[in-house]
């Protein structure tokens, strides 16, 4: 089971954050619950919680991501914890040591977490393996993005978000719209929305970004691919928007952005398709009027805003429960 | 009321600080006075007030200025708040996302104040405007520079350190010698000595950087342009030099600097035209040798590091009225 | 006194760390005793203490080092200090500032210490100097490493490492192996180990990097060259090995780097000459398979790791007794 899953210790406790495959259905509803006090600080007039006080937490980002780097940034100084921000690329990395020295360097000055963002898929995996060989279980990994791999915090909140406005999991249809190929954020929905008893996900994106040996692979269980939209949002409860990751992508997989617009694109039209009182969610940054109209990005139905605020909110529980001591 | 002048709620209280126009004396006077106290910090073994303590206070600065965002993460930190760092050029702007979402996005995380630092004149207004467009007045914004329209603390700290020498406005001769037509500290300058009822303001600056037409507009009240710098510096109580913006200055309104410093650069001889008991200001960093020879800058009458601790006075001041609760 | 050592003060107290070179055995002994608490922090829930709190440190780095800015951030995050990073090559220094003017501009903040890292060596003395003879000597000046000439908390953190590790100075055998011409590092060790009274120190290196005329001019008292490694490295009791600084050398001092690892690249079969409990140490970041084979990186012998954790303690133990106040 160790070695399965490097995030639960013998306990079956969280120790670190790497991906929500192989979370419980226990354990993301643990976190949930420990993220709803958090939510309410917005109306506190001192916004900081003793809880993580004298702990040093890395922000070690081996690829630039301002907003996702903020969002952990914010929380952990609301658990009143020391941070420090390092941008590797700059640094030593490009003085030719490795990733692996510079994570034993970082930890030997006493470090209690490291919030990883690394451009390769698997690289806070790597860094947990080694903290467990070379005996440092006690510092805590928590992956904020690898490669095309896994979003566990996204997830999360993605997850908190539709709990807070739809209450039970099991009675659920949900729609993922767009580039659920290189999507991290998709792949950490994904594991959650089933491993919570999700009935029906439908997988909605165009042949180029979902291809036909995936999708093979992909439908089961309560997984269907759809490439045509008016199926894939119809009675749909949730739609989740994902961003085109124009940045991820190789070769021509588009036609352009406005043909993908008119496909794809969420507008007030295609929205209608969905149960009257259906959420949309969206990770963010959004693209306007390329994968959502903007009539539905500031419409009635967006939750997009609530979703960031939840997301400090995860984070904070996510990092109290890994190193809060006493869990 | 509200629509002309978004920095002050309906009982006439500051919610923002944007810019110095439209701002009474007696706000003015109010800003100051509570900034008297944060001087005297220097002395305290303890330099850490609890006024914001538990508040995020978000630095965007959508243009580089180590300078000024140390100013502002220095005043909220001996406030006790929490300084989030944005340098936004290198992050989601990068990805196409609008000015508006990321307030939106940064809004969402519970932000208390925004600091902002943006190259186009007025983009802090736009995002007070869609603060309350969207119901979150609750959320501060401070004017860190915009363009070449407004820099309010900076004007605010000149203000402090007339008066901290001169004591009384309203007898004062001030000289303004520079780049003018550029300069948002000039503007903000301005503003706050008419405001503050200074008698005799002299814009002393060559015809390519006060051309005829601006000098004829600009001519009112108290307001006199001076193309010869001996007229414009005789009898001065004051003698602000302006930092002659090269970034800022398209084609080629200056001959040379050598050539400037010859007719405008401050030097002992010229500064001998003022007052002998004058005080001179720059707001900083300077170019020696070109808009103040070291001779003053570095001489008895020079209070321009006495500015920059008031400045952090002044913006402590500005920071716990808008957000410290209970004004 | 005061001119040739402008790190003591009239009573001979240390009021700025810029030098390794000038400081006594008891002064030295004297940081190593402060630093031993601060090691002790790892099994601390809460690693924080109030011995800087509201003190204002800034890292002034004027070269970017994001490992050495990070040890003395986490060092005065844990002294509760408020730490302000200044990246200066991309702020004021663009806009044509001096370097003093930026320094008399941060002292306006009312900075109580400045952390110095600079391409040029004496700057940091430069600093100091500077800012005795403006009369503002209560803002502490501490090297973090200038140019080729000194890195003293580096030389301080290796000193605690080898008392540590082997009690006694005055009975060591220490070999220092690699490129000591350029290299501050070994020029921070070699003021300190004499200092301390070791009685045999080894330079190991090629000729290239420890010519022959600066060789005679360095053997003297317990200094000794060694061009030979094997004679280097036979009988010693501590083995400092050095980066090899390929971002620091001109020209062609060294045919490849396959070559240099074959000569002087610290392998396990080099090692066996030494004692058999002689100690490795490196100062980071290590070039594997250059300067030293990953199986003596990773060996017993090793002290790499603890030398970091090491080196927080010691910054802490400089920042305290610089601006702890009550020396």
């Amino acid at each position: 089971m160790h070695l399965t899953n490097p995030q639960l210790n013998d306990h079956g406790e969280l120790i670190h954050l790497l991906s929500l495959d192989g979370l419980s259905r226990e354990i993301i509803h643990d976190i949930l619950d420990r993220a709803v006090p958090f939510t309410a600080m917005a109306e506190c007039a001192v916004k900081k919680l003793p809880l993580l006080r004298g702990k040093s937490i890395f922000n070690l980002f081996f690829e630039n991501s301002t907003r996702t780097r903020t969002t952990f940034e914010i929380a952990a100084k609301r658990l009143s914890a020391d941070v420090i921000n390092l941008n590797i690329n700059t640094s030593s990395a490009a003085k030719g040591e490795t990733l692996l020295d510079t994570v034993d360097n970082l930890a030997a000055m006493q470090a209690d977490m490291f919030v990883v963002r690394h451009a390769s898929s698997g690289a806070p995996y790597l860094i947990a393996q080694h903290l467990a060989t070379t005996g440092r279980n006690h510092i805590h990994v928590v992956n904020a993005g690898d490669g095309s791999h896994s979003h566990p915090t996204q997830g999360l909140l993605d997850m908190y978000t539709i709990r807070h406005y739809k209450r039970d999991f099991t009675q659920l249809t949900v729609a993922l719209v767009g580039d659920i190929l290189h999507s991290r954020v998709a792949r950490s929905q994904l594991h959650a929305l089933v491993t919570l008893g999700v009935p029906e996900i439908r997988l909605v994106g165009p042949k180029t970004l979902l291809p036909a040996a995936a999708a093979r692979m992909i439908e089961k269980g309560p997984l269907r691919v759809c490439h045509d939209i008016t199926e894939g949002l119809k009675g749909a409860d949730v739609v989740m928007t994902l961003r085109l990751q124009n940045e991820r992508m190789q070769g021509a997989l588009l036609p352009s952005p406005q043909e993908y617009f008119k496909s794809y694109g969420l507008t007030p039209e295609k929205l209608a398709l969905a149960k009257p009182d259906a959420i949309v969610m969206h990770p963010g940054p959004m693209n306007r009027g390329i994968e959502i109209d903007s009539a539905v990005a500031d419409g009635k139905q967006a939750v997009i805003l609530p979703q960031v605020t939840f997301g400090i909110a995860v984070r904070m529980a996510v990092m109290s429960m890994l190193a809060g001591g006493g869990q």
